[in-house]
């Protein structure tokens, strides 16, 4: 019952985690009880946290290296949702006993080439065992010129409603990866699994919206539900056209062939793309903004009064969406 | 596979940990995709991170509140090792699905309780389901004056040895409530068991000892182990009497009852006291910071060239710990 690692779990640690941290000045190469980090003077710091479980967020034959990034990835998504710029991250494990040590060596290279894609690094963190599967926690530590977090209550009526990249990916992905997609090219489903499992977090557009958007936030759980959240908050509406949302030629595709899939795409979730407000005089510096950022920044709708998220159909009708799809309100 | 929980789920959140979080101006009430914080000039942050699991570190039968308060207290012992003041920390937790409501509310309560007690929020964090065993991940942030951060690399020749409070309680509690220690006092058996169940991290004594100790962590390993990471990180040797450890009245008891507990006492670890070196011109400070804190600080020994750590017996003779006990070296 102490929960101690045994000693060749200490080595483990410190054969593939070790390095992880040794980029960084302050972590001590996890020789010391905690790590240590110098903020930067007039910056604001942004912290968020997500865990997940073998067999209920990840698959147990996922690439190990996916698994990492992704971990890793869906939180830095936040932190771009907040306008922040990343620093680093701590991340425990708790371990099935048995698990190959090869499979551990494969996650910290996830790890390893993602925080050089990123530049950040591992802080610290806790290694343990545990009876159930491979449970995952990570904590991403960013930060934000001070004030100028980007937050989910500034939206207003008259606001246009943006997304970037394309919507609906990830969902499709998934269902790929289930075997409940047939008829795909292997080109086009490969592009939706890969999309479900390695996000891009929209870092620098984040740190771009700071002071430019009004409200925003990362669509993870949807874009319907998460333009909720933010019309919640703000204590606002919405309306946005489904023939407006943006989606790649492979989702395209997917929703010729059955186009009951729009309610996949438009609530299925898992996209990681910026869902954000702007007052309707700074829509050229969108354009601007995704021109630099070579990233489309599509316009899907409206801030309103009222209440709640409306979306008009392809069709001009208004959608309502139920568990099993959607139907005209 | 999508990991996100089910509505009745965030509604749990909503309801036990969103108040959490509440007293914390900076967190927004966990509805944005981030926390901020804003650190104070001049100090440098601290964090870290430890992951528990149902029926390896805890038993299921224990007290919610008693479980949150040790995570959050083992956490904060962390802090208090490295000399930082805490200020808040983000919590995941994946929940076996049917756990019941009335056990989160008693979790949940315990966490409030030790906020108050220390002055931390719920900076945020994440809920999910699992297949598996509950499994908690706390991740702790604390800060500390620039650059005054007690490290474990500074232990030189000649310096003494100090350890706060009493070791040893933690293993024998956990002996006590696994059944394994019998014939002691209700009261002795309650004070052990409390002491497993409820560090006391040291957070005054280890702001107080930020320039006035050479090297410092706190003992979670067990006495002689965590004396040697001091010893190997600095580069040093120690020699420790065992008959200067200091032991509760109960632990003296368990050991009067049976001599072979010494190392159980010694090496049994969970005892979340500071371990700390400091020169010897300096022992009167020590002695003037035990009479403030009204907490017990001992010297038990001192650094020395060479490696490891020497264990000198009550006999006179050197001890060599196993698996089993110990046995004269």
């Amino acid at each position: 019952m102490t929960g101690r690692p045994k000693p060749g779990e200490f080595e483990l640690i410190a054969r593939h985690f070790a390095p992880l941290a040794a980029g960084h000045a302050l972590a001590f190469d996890l020789t010391d009880d905690a790590a240590l980090l110098r903020p930067e003077p007039d910056r604001d710091l942004v912290l968020t946290a997500d865990a997940v479980v073998a067999g209920v967020h990840f698959l147990p034959d996922d690439a190990p290296d996916l698994i990492a990034a992704k971990l890793l990835r869906v939180n830095l998504s936040d932190l771009a949702a907040m306008a922040a710029r990343p620093r680093g991250y701590l991340l425990t494990a708790a371990w099935p006993s048995g698990t190959d040590e090869n499979w551990i060596a494969r996650f910290a290279a996830g790890l390893a080439a993602d925080q050089s894609e990123f530049g950040i690094a591992m802080l610290g963190g806790d290694t343990v065992a545990t009876t159930g599967p491979l449970t995952l926690s990570l904590t991403a530590l960013g930060d934000v010129p001070r004030g100028r977090a980007l937050r989910r209550n500034g939206a207003t009526p008259g606001d246009l409603v943006f997304v970037s990249g394309s919507i609906g990916d990830g969902a499709l992905g998934l269902r790929v990866l289930r075997g409940e997609i047939a008829g795909l090219g292997d080109d086009d489903a490969g592009f939706l699994a890969g999309r479900y499992h390695l996000p891009r977090p929209r870092l620098a557009l984040g740190q771009a919206l700071s002071g430019l958007a009004g409200a925003g936030l990362d669509v993870s759980d949807g874009l319907v539900a998460d333009l909720g959240h933010i019309c919640a908050v703000s204590g606002v509406g919405a309306v946005i056209r489904a023939a407006d949302v943006p989606v790649s030629t492979a989702a395209r595709a997917a929703l010729d062939a059955d186009p009951g899939r729009l309610a996949t795409v438009l609530t299925g979730g898992d996209d990681y793309e910026l869902l954000f407000t702007v007052p309707a005089a700074r829509k050229p510096r969108i354009a601007d903004l995704a021109e630099r950022l070579d990233l489309p920044l599509t316009e899907i709708g409206e801030i309103t009064g009222g209440r709640g998220v409306r979306v008009i159909g392809p069709d001009g009708a208004p959608m309502r969406f139920t568990a099993a799809g959607y139907t005209h309100a």
